[in-house]
């Protein structure tokens, strides 16, 4: 299995996941979510909007982001408290998001770990935000 | 066009939206998400985890939230600036999530509306955290 112990991780330690995303991606998180919100998934209606074109769900970053701490750091067996979430520029169709999370803090008695958490576009921050997870301990 | 312009919003004001979790849903959100973590997806791995049984992912319930200050409340129009999560309990599959939005504060000279977000199963909240919102305004 994938993934990090507790007493494995430091600080700093990062991964990353990318994805472009496109209409039919979209359109699976607007089935999944309900979330039919005109503005992702009528380009006429969009192109009346500040945005001027379909745009991503913010949650489908966010979604990234859980992807990286289910499967890779910490990975399965992590336990997901809390995670705050900025979303600060829009995604449209065809963009490549890269999600990576990096541990900033590690609180060895809870097995607590938090975060730093961020979906870039073009080196510029879409999604930002902090996770707090418990990591796996090691089976003794 | 469902939803509120922010003179037509005010404190206490609610909106709520429930699905049953399937398996397909958790399924679906898997792929669209690429979080393959076998909590989510191996009932034999699953029943190693301190859940005994798969679980929705938490972003699964996040979505549903989102959906509804998507498409209700403000609804369209409305530009998602930032949300909290807490994960509080897991979500099993054949869970009835009833997801509930309520305006908190209202600021009128930037058009930003606070909201409480909440999923509850069985009257028991499984997520929540606090949402920022800002509402479109009327053409003048």
């Amino acid at each position: 299995m994938q993934g990090f112990y507790f007493d494995e991780l430091t600080v700093g330690q990062t991964a990353e996941m990318s994805r472009v995303v496109g209409a039919a991606d979209i359109e699976a998180f607007a089935e999944v979510s309900g979330d039919s919100n005109p503005v992702h998934l009528d380009e006429a209606y969009a192109k009346t909007t500040t945005f001027g074109q379909r745009i991503a769900h913010g949650m489908l970053s966010a979604a990234y982001i859980s992807a990286i701490l289910g499967t890779r750091l910490p990975g399965p067996g992590a336990i997901y408290l809390s995670q705050s979430l900025r979303f600060r520029r829009p995604v449209k169709i065809g963009d490549l998001v890269v999600a990576r999370v990096t541990v900033k803090a590690l609180d060895e008695s809870r097995g607590h770990v938090t975060l730093e958490t961020a979906c870039e576009v073009s080196g510029k921050t879409v999604v930002d935000g902090e996770a707090l997870v418990i990591a796996p301990r090691r089976a003794t």
